[in-house]
């Protein structure tokens, strides 16, 4: 009997982290979406703030460490892209990551380019920030696009898991 | 006792849906490196093709759609780099995806660039690619990389999940 409560212990136990990750990463692309949001295209250092933990740690080379780096980059942005826009095509999640899959037009009207950027958070806060970068060219060698998901063209075709946030424009 | 039975069921049903799916996702990240080992570091289209699902959907504008387009830029790598390397550096699974952070290298001794590559898995074959690519500048802003993390600065400071393929060369 202890053996079979043992059993049934240590199988009940990796479920529950799994949930308990789970939750934990779901709650994490909501504060990265919204910190994008108040950062990106509302441009509003102090508000997205609040969202970075103890540090904010700054590979993009364009931009200086920290958080004193992020409101500088603002800044930039108001003054030379004021009208700069990002819509986030897709979100990932996987531990203390968040992966965004982004469209980002500097000046209206212009083809913009592709950006993936990666977070780190610690206990639901942003302090580390990867991202890459490319012009969106004129001619591509396939009619795919850089974004487009191969069930929108295909609507019988779904995501195994529709409704999550993973796929912001699914249709 | 009926209520009880079915919530205890019902308790029961979303934590094994969470163990089934991450060991599907650790699957496809297995799957992935190995695909992009072939594919992109041996150069071989034969071995990277048996892990192609039923079509491949191509997003990088350089290349053309499905395995003939594949098969046309391994090609194009032998000829023109035929020392390409790209290291990953981070990996990612969320659902049907899995995310590469990785260093490629076209041509031994240049900088070479910073690129993120999703891709999209059904059964446990690859489906579909999107990907940004983005040179590394010599110059930065700041003196974090474009990959290194902050704890590998400050060895104390680890992941909270050490030992997952997420970070693959964490020290």
């Amino acid at each position: 009997m202890l053996r079979l409560l043992l059993v049934a212990a240590l199988t009940a136990f990796a479920p529950t982290a799994h949930a308990a990750d789970a939750r934990q990463m779901e709650e994490n692309k909501k504060v990265v979406v919204e910190f994008y949001e108040l950062a990106i295209n509302q441009k509003n250092f102090e508000a997205a703030s609040k969202l970075l933990g103890s540090r904010y740690i700054q590979h993009n080379p364009n931009a200086a460490d920290g958080p004193e780096g992020l409101k500088a980059f603002i800044a930039f942005l108001r003054e030379k892209f004021p009208d700069n826009h990002s819509d986030i095509k897709r979100i990932f999640a996987d531990g203390d990551y968040v992966i965004l899959h982004v469209h980002n037009v500097g000046t209206p009207g212009t083809r913009g380019n592709a950006i993936v950027d990666i977070f780190r958070l610690e206990n639901g806060k942003v302090i580390e920030h990867w991202d890459v970068r490319q012009e969106i060219p004129e001619q591509a060698a396939n009619s795919n696009t850089m974004f487009q998901a191969f069930f929108r063209a295909f609507p019988r075709k779904r995501e195994s898991r529709v409704g999550s946030l993973r796929e912001l424009t699914p249709t």
